[in-house]
């Protein structure tokens, strides 16, 4: 059945105004006039699927902005089909409207898509929009590894060193920003930092080092829980130094802050779409070529064990983690 | 982040007790253990994709059974794939689910799942588990088919048969007798055309017969509305008697209810889930033949020509029909 969102916002508007031009003329998408698509995959490669549905109230606000929802849509997509060795190749895209949304916001929406889109090298392959009391929108990515090259979360030995990218707490520290209005700090940081809340950026390592990983996930629910889930409940980290994970502008915020945020509470939030890794020692130099050539921060943060648990650098357990389950 | 539904409900418990059967032991499943998961597709065939939302007051009410909203998501999508010429292979499944949703709705709901991924053959990849306000499900499909067999419905020829598969409108009158409690109708009739709306059955015929069809697609916005898809405002159909297409004992009903339902009415609804198609006529008997063999009543209901629009037995031009513009 035709569900119509409005007068002025048919699914037809839509459709042709603002999302053709998402499917890149891919001969797989029929210009969104068939009642499927279809997806090549290379001769001897497999597609990597991962999907995220994101709700008004819960993932993001009705106020923010709408090109933040779909950075923040695309993240979390990327970011798995990273921690999976693969490269992003299309995704569908279910839009489930209020009333509220007029075609202004979904033109900010779709070029900020369009944008990540071109970055990111993928296009989109079809979708289904209908109406809702409550923004909803689902997106499932399509990726693509050879598979020798895909990843697992579950797959290191004790002895492999254990990897991080980038930095984390940026995220934490900008949602604590919105959150709070008495924070000591300069208005370039603030907005700085805000943005990293706003605008997360997926590593997309994975893809690009898989060959030397032995088990990786992304750090999406906080560094502790993902950490654990490449325990698994059947070995263990020691940690060099938890301080290597955290910038050293957010430690000197922290350090004028210490009432209001504190590095152990960063290690339990996610959203900040870097990778945990661990990998064979005698990669080291590999990947940290690999890291240097492709512009990505690696840090060494530990080993494998094989007592279970997360040890730090006085040998101390670190206690109350919470390790999730995670359905794709 | 973290999710939590309730706290008998949690997307651990869902997981564990409930969705871990559905994923049939599958190894690009990861037994829903890692980031994503992965589909294996044969040498030489492509992945269709297709995607629907269903959503609460909308495509179905809170109060209808479970395994009605698991036949008719499951439905829909075995639709659209049948009408690309593909069998089913695996889907994604995101569940937003609000707070009146328990176990036992869940249960209802997945044993339906499974019961209709063993007969049509296709399993659980991975999904997505959220709360919300209002109960929405998303569900990514993902089917077989050889380049050379993927249909699509725009590729009918002037002179080409014009098919149907099996009868329309008995999920019409279901909905009806839903609506309206005064339908003459005996309660054995009433409790099989409610069953036909609540249940309604894919039509797969569209990856049996792919080789011979010309163009195709799913009734699901009424036979008018989706033939006129295939006609794609280049060609004209030229229909025998349209009577055909409704099944005696409908037709019976709708003698005794004239004021309340037309066949005319019945032909602009979809959600009966069968198949149009043309196809050239030198396949007529191996069409027949295969309709046949897999107990699919198909019925030759008119000609492509090259007057644009659809003309019925006596000549007539039938008009109001709107073309709906789809998005995958």
């Amino acid at each position: 059945m035709k569900k119509k969102l409005s007068d002025q916002l048919s699914e037809k508007v839509i459709i042709n105004s603002l999302l053709k031009k998402l499917n890149f003329n891919k001969k797989g998408t029929f210009n969104f006039k068939n009642d499927a698509a279809y997806l090549s995959t290379a001769k001897n490669y497999k597609t990597i699927v991962t999907t995220d549905s994101i709700t008004e109230n819960i993932d993001f606000f009705y106020n923010d902005p709408p090109d933040s929802i779909a950075q923040k849509l695309v993240c979390v997509n990327l970011s798995d089909l990273s921690a999976m060795g693969s490269a992003p190749l299309a995704y569908t895209l279910n839009l489930s409207l209020t009333s509220k949304i007029n075609i202004n916001w979904l033109k900010i929406f779709t070029n900020r898509l369009f944008k990540l889109q071109k970055h990111y090298n993928f296009y989109l392959l079809g979708g289904d929009i209908s109406k809702s009391s409550e923004l909803s929108i689902t997106a499932n990515f399509f990726g693509k590894a050879k598979l020798k090259d895909i990843l697992s979360q579950n797959k290191c030995l004790v002895g492999d060193d254990i990897w991080i990218t980038g930095n984390l707490g940026k995220s934490y520290l900008g949602y604590k920003i919105f959150t709070n209005s008495r924070f000591k700090i300069n208005s370039k940081d603030e907005e700085f930092y805000k943005n990293r809340y706003l605008y997360p950026e997926p590593c997309m390592f994975g893809s690009i080092a898989s060959k030397y990983i032995s088990a990786a996930t992304d750090i999406s629910d906080g560094f502790y829980g993902d950490l654990n889930k490449i325990l698994n409940n059947k070995v263990g980290a020691s940690l060099i130094n938890k301080n290597f994970l955290i910038s050293n502008n957010l430690k000197n915020i922290i350090s004028k802050n210490k009432s209001k945020i504190s590095i152990e509470d960063m290690l339990f939030w996610g959203d900040d779409y870097q990778l945990v890794f661990t990998a064979n020692k005698k990669f080291k130099n590999n990947i940290n070529n690999l890291g240097k050539k492709n512009n990505i921060k690696l840090t060494n943060i530990g080993t494998i064990i094989k007592s279970k648990g997360i040890y730090d650098d006085s040998k101390n357990l670190i206690k109350n983690l919470s390790s999730y389950d995670h359905f794709s």
